[in-house]
């Protein structure tokens, strides 16, 4: 049933230079090969973006989000047929992907929602005062508009909900944008059974082909033709900081140099406050070790830092989480580039002097086994590389002398998609010093509870200052993603005959900026 | 009065090497001789904005605005001294310059309205949903913060409005962040005066003195230290297109690359359609030239090029704008380095075989005399170098074919910070061809006026595409220019005793997004 084909607005594409699949657990290449897409490709599916960009933006409101319920509902309709192939292709368990199936259309759903909402239109009316002295001042409008068409990379780690149609897929369609997508080549097969639903749906919502392109391969020349392209826009990525610095880059260095929203590290540090941890050593470190281990460790949120003050307590709980590990099976990694990295990353860990808590269960050579190690504050603070992340399932336990040295630590941390407070009420007054701390580290602060889990919803950020992501200004969760892909344009003395109609004065439905004042209903 | 020296969070400091301010006009060195800053001096501003950030970020939103209020009081309390200097340093006459201190107030009032408003910090509120299948929804609520300190670079041309006090240490400061401005040299006693007006500010608003730091200098070198500095969270710029793009390469390769919001380059072109044009040849030609040699053209948004079908009309029109020409005075330029390179950009133009329509009065060697072409549509596209911003009195009239030359120009052009229709009912269905291309080229479309003049208010975008601007997602005037400064942060499960104020449940005056509905009363 699969092609192998890339997919250029509309059309499957064959190549005459292929790639393989593989099975995660097993290694094994699997059925078909896949065209590995040409500059060609490339060029022609930017082409097509372009081409249909000014359609697609122009369409009605009501028509985009039906355009995205209906990407959603042709997913939906995959089933099985997709949770299967994205298990073998990323060795992740059926009830995860079936999760994250949900997730992925309930994200198509809610920027339907976005969409019609409107608010981020960015709406706003200042009228006119042609009395004003000594000058006159002109009648000025302003609303969003989308930057234009989006490359959107693929992440290994989410075969669906941060892949072909994610969240950097959705929110730059609800913003109006044209996607270009390069596929991760550890899941083609996933990706083309997306493509193929999200084809169904522009034939059926008669939307313009181009609004969509899937190039897959697995040479870096292609996402940098993909960057290179002048009519790309911006950018989505979510992977390793190597590749997120790479595309900055060319981004940077183009004639016309663009935004690059890439999410690329993160250790994400967890504070166990004193008091919390005397109450509670035992149930914490079941809890730790179950984020930490969650889907081999592959997530971008695992807590892969975690800080404590020396104390009774403490040692309890490192002795309580070296017990939870045992019971932790190894998992299937994603690919063999991510276990070979793992198993160097523990290495180095080991090479730099920390001590190991524990581990989980051996596996085979596919797998990640658990690992959890401890070094003390001082320790930690004179081998900076012990704050790099490892993507996989292991962290580490940092002893600190007092709460002054988790400050410290603290600040001296790059910047992180999260950071998470364990506390009792009598931590509180310790976790108001830290707060403006964490504040500006990380773009989500967490209060007992384990950042593994992004909530898809408003307030959501799933962003943070560099290196969590190129650009601490955004998110890539939640409705305020749609952000990333607009920009402001002014109006000024345009006759209502040529305005947009969002801008023209009568009852609005939309949240508007009114001479200054937002109103819900004009 | 005026001492030469830098001013480092509230402390006068001098230095070992000087440089001189220039009378605009005569070319004579002025009194007395400026300190140049060190590199010292930059690292100790940054370091003060550093830890001044975190309480001045934290005042109350309504001590915030006062201030904003009171650096507008005393600049106001200058009165003619200011414009005085500002004379002497920058050859503007009196009238612009009290009228640009009314703009520099008068937005300084305008942000302080904005920190009150408080829509802003973007508040959103997602409240827990704990019976949650599979899984309990979290509480998560959201508000931006500032970024961090903030360099901004004077620019020459508004010695007021853009400088040390100007639209860019105005958002930023109603952003809660801390400021170190690097003053433009073509004007420090101009800068020395604010940063006095600043300092007075401060202490009787009891701001932290690390708020504000003003270092002057005329090497570059010094500017590459601000922007090079690791406390500084992100760059305002204002100035030339070469300057823009050397602050973005030195932005982007720092270990932690920062945003740059950089105003370079715009021609502004203007539409003349045919019908409107046929009907006012001779008005439009007289404002035009009045546009264009407003300021001795020393605008951004000055009317470069414009555009119009050939006919009769245009021959009338073309022929009034020489006739207008006759009565423009030459006038002072800013610097010799502006006149010069003035100077030398009419040179290039004449070489690439524009034809002169006319110019305006001879004046002494400081002065600019205006310049008007014209060339074909087919020799301009040929030539794309008379699409580059000459900065100064000169415009190019192109004369096209027909409509479709018009829009193939426009749709070749850079990105720009305005573009403009000059339209008469009858062209309302050529100029809805034309909206979408203008709408995708630049920050603001305006109809039936000139683009020289910027309004201080909400719905104003003064911004556009590169090179425009390094960040077209932006304006540098009006209020959303707070917006490049912000970043938001996401509280999942913080106890109410640790919320911000502004985030706790309850009647709120601030407009916020709760469980995704927008409310102006919580």
């Amino acid at each position: 049933m699969l092609t192998g084909k890339n997919m250029i607005a509309g059309v499957w594409r064959a190549a005459t230079e292929h790639f393989s699949a593989v099975d995660a657990a097993s290694g094994a290449a699997l059925e078909p090969a896949f065209a590995h897409a040409t500059a060609q490709d490339v060029a022609d599916a930017c082409a097509a973006a372009a081409a249909a960009q000014p359609a697609y933006a122009a369409l009605p409101l009501s028509r985009r989000a039906a355009f995205l319920r209906l990407v959603a509902d042709k997913i939906d309709a995959l089933g099985d047929t997709l949770t299967q192939r994205a298990m073998q292709e990323s060795g992740l368990p059926e009830a995860r992907l079936n999760g994250e199936r949900g997730r992925t259309v309930g994200q198509l759903r809610l920027f339907a929602d976005e969409v019609e909402n409107g608010a981020w239109q960015g709406l706003r009316i200042d009228h006119a005062q042609p009395d004003r002295a000594p000058l006159p001042k002109p009648d000025l409008r302003m609303r969003n508009i989308p930057l234009g068409p989006v490359a959107v990379f693929g992440a290994s780690n989410f075969p669906l909900a941060f892949s072909v149609a994610g969240g950097d897929t959705a929110s730059a369609w609800a913003a109006g944008c044209c996607v270009v997508v390069k596929g991760h080549p550890a899941h083609p097969g996933t990706s083309e059974l997306v493509a193929g639903a999200i084809l169904e749906a522009i034939r059926e919502a008669e939307m313009p082909e181009g609004v969509f392109s899937l190039v897959n391969g697995t040479a870096n020349a292609l996402g940098e033709a993909l960057v290179n392209d002048p009519r790309i826009a911006a950018v989505g990525f979510t992977g390793s900081r190597a590749g997120g610095l790479a595309l900055m880059g060319h981004a940077a260095a183009r004639p016309v140099p663009i935004p690059v929203y890439a999410e690329m590290s993160s250790v994400n540090p967890v504070v166990l406050m004193p008091h919390r941890l005397a109450e509670a050593a035992e149930s914490l470190a079941a809890a730790y070790v179950g984020s930490l281990s969650l889907g081999a460790g592959q997530f971008c949120t695992n807590p892969g830092i975690l800080l404590a003050v020396e104390s009774e307590a403490t040692t309890r709980f490192i002795g309580s989480v070296a017990e939870a590990l045992e019971g932790i099976p190894a998992q299937t990694m994603l690919t063999a580039g991510i276990q070979s990295a793992y198993t160097k990353g523990i290495a180095a860990i080991v090479e730099q002097g920390a001590t190991m808590v524990g581990t989980g269960a051996e596996g085979s050579a596919a797998c990640g086994r658990a690992h959890v190690f401890t070094v003390s504050g001082a320790s930690f603070r004179a081998n900076p590389a012990l704050g790099h992340e490892v993507f996989g399932p292991s962290s580490i336990i940092v002893t600190c002398a007092d709460i002054g040295e988790v400050a410290a630590i603290l600040e001296g941390m790059e910047g992180q998609l999260t950071a998470t407070l364990h506390m009792a009420q009598a931590d509180y007054d310790a976790a108001r010093t830290l707060l403006p701390i964490l504040e500006n580290r990380a773009g989500r602060i967490i209060a007992n509870a384990w950042p593994t889990g992004v909530e898809v919803t408003h307030a959501m950020v799933h962003g943070g200052p560099f290196p969590a992501t190129s650009d601490g200004r955004s998110t890539s969760v939640g409705t305020l993603a749609i952000a990333r892909f607009l920009r402001p344009v002014s109006y000024q003395d345009l006759p209502a005959a040529l305005l947009p109609k969002a801008l023209l004065d009568g009852p609005s439905a939309v949240l508007r900026r009114i001479d200054g004042r937002y109103q819900v209903q004009g």
